[in-house]
């Protein structure tokens, strides 16, 4: 089995967990919410709409953005049924949503929000989604949001500095060839073990649901916003070494195991598995762009989603030192991430063959 | 849905936690192993022994004894397939365990402590058992260990001191009829509902084994070790409020929401509940008799037990206090100890009419 990662989304509800500051997810997810209705109506079978209906998330963290997509679905359920047979399905269907994520997620805090009056029993499946984690066709429809990026771990080479592999800076600026190749093949390895295990997990027919962030074909990550502000990141960590405030050799060995694919390499991957037919491919549009261009906003959504990695290595102290100079570089380089290329917000609709 | 209790099994794995205190109960449980493997050889159909078995564990707390108690269950369920069929079960049975409890119970550590090597998936399940946490016909095997005894509130009257059932001293000595039948009456609703739910999730032919503590018939708790037990702790809270360090009035208003019954009053409410055929309802010997009399371990005991109520309502400090002085009383009163009548500890099987 796959290990714990030394990282892990910030549990509880303080000011710096990801339940308070995953609002720019969440925002994705409602915008994402007639795809997903329409994903659902148009390719699950209705033969598989029974008395028994199983949503699982893969890589849940502690809430609540799990609690809007699961919803998002069994709403669409509900709708196709009710539409299709006539029948209530309040009647007829019980749910069961199964919260997957690692072992040492903070499923205390998942448990202790979720949804008063929600229609479905509530399963947490601890182990990392790299791994079989759910028994053989005991789920119906899964989802993943803002968790398809991950590497089982950090590629070879990547982090010594003997190696032609080293990438010294962060992963956008300075992202070369072999350094892309290298995260690129783990990244192919590790999603394909992903979509085998969900294969055998899913019902025949079943569904994957997967929303997150890609690139466009040919643009590189330093071209994106998403780019840009991870190189804020990566220049606020160097100027608090600079400063004193931590050591440039942390700065120099940090590195997060998250690849950010390119639209066809994720095609390239699912094709290859050969579990999946993927049957939507889609960009989510959001009401305030690819991301809202306000510095504060920016760096709060950022530090929801990367502080974790950066407080597992540098403490939570430089972690929010580093974001508030992020916000401070957003600032002062607006026009940069005006100009920047769009990446992808995605929704991928995946049908079990 | 009931509403969490004020009081939970105390979490985490510190010198007070559920987890490293509850050792008295897993030699229990590991007493009646040999039953168990005997009830599921006799009691379970093979024909419920397919691809996949799924076992619930209803109280469950935060580790250790829930891990014993499924794995003794699934060791029974493959040891009876092998014989019967010939085939390996690893080969053809999956196992889901699904480990249920409050949801402010500590999942976190149960999660965390989930023994390396084993052949099931895992699953936590958020919810009070006195209502439906499981979707229907979801499991084979369901457990209660030491959680068969609970009531979902303290019965109407006990608390006030108008009412002439208020119960001013703790459930033993000076407990009543009037106050027996008033927890009696909460005890058989309660029992009932768990029953009436359990029966819905459970699949056909299913079986449900209890594990737990009972009077014998016509004994009085106050009469019994634990009786005893309980009763220094009582005393000991009114020495501590007569040494100022808590209010007598705070004694006076601590209850628990734990009724032990005799073994014919359970009986009868399985009975007129009617879902459930008592395949057996038999004595577990312990190689300690039913209790150990070392006051230390006796201390222990129950502080891993009660500890969680006292805290509750008094605080972790008074707590530790008061498991010193139980000590201390039990060391002093040893004859008493030894000249207790006994209670039972048991292993009901329920099968599913």
């Amino acid at each position: 089995m796959t290990t714990n990662p030394d990282w892990i989304m910030i549990g509880g509800d303080g000011p710096e967990s990801y339940n308070q500051q995953s609002s720019y997810q969440r925002a994705l997810l409602e915008a994402a919410k007639d795809k997903m209705t329409e994903a659902i109506s148009a390719n699950l079978s209705l033969d598989l709409i029974s008395n028994r209906f199983n949503v699982a998330d893969f890589g849940c963290a502690s809430g609540p953005n799990t609690f809007v997509a699961v919803q998002n679905i069994i709403d669409a359920v509900e709708e196709k049924y009710q539409r299709e047979t006539g029948q209530n399905p309040v009647d007829n269907i019980e749910f069961q949503v199964l919260f997957n994520d690692f072992t040492l997620n903070d499923f205390n805090t998942l448990f202790k929000t979720l949804p008063p009056g929600r229609r479905y029993y509530s399963a947490g499946v601890p182990g990392s989604f790299f791994d079989r984690v759910l028994p053989k066709e005991s789920f119906h429809i899964g989802v993943m949001s803002y968790a398809f990026h991950f590497t089982s771990k950090i590629p070879k080479g990547i982090m010594d500095r003997d190696s032609p592999l080293w990438n010294k800076d962060m992963q956008c600026t300075g992202f070369n060839q072999a350094v892309k190749k290298a995260y690129f093949d783990q990244y192919s390895i590790d999603t394909k073990k992903l979509l085998d295990v969900r294969a055998e997990e899913l019902v025949p027919g079943g569904l994957m649901l997967l929303l997150g962030s890609c690139l466009r074909d040919g643009v590189k990550m330093s071209e994106t916003p998403k780019g840009t502000v991870m190189d804020f990141i990566g220049e606020s960590l160097s100027d608090l070494a600079k400063q004193g405030v931590t050591e440039q050799e942390k700065v120099d060995t940090f590195r997060t195991s998250i690849y950010f694919a390119e639209q066809g390499e994720i095609r390239q991957i699912i094709e290859e598995n050969g579990k999946f037919t993927i049957e939507a491919f889609e960009d989510i549009i959001h009401s305030e762009n690819e991301f809202p261009l306000d510095p504060k906003i920016l760096a709060i959504s950022f530090k929801a989603f990367y502080g974790a990695f950066i407080s597992a290595h540098f403490g939570t102290e430089i972690m929010r030192k580093a974001f508030e100079l992020v916000e401070v570089k957003a600032r002062e380089q607006m026009s940069r991430l005006q100009n920047c290329k769009p990446g992808m917000q995605y929704l991928i609709v995946l049908r079990k063959n």
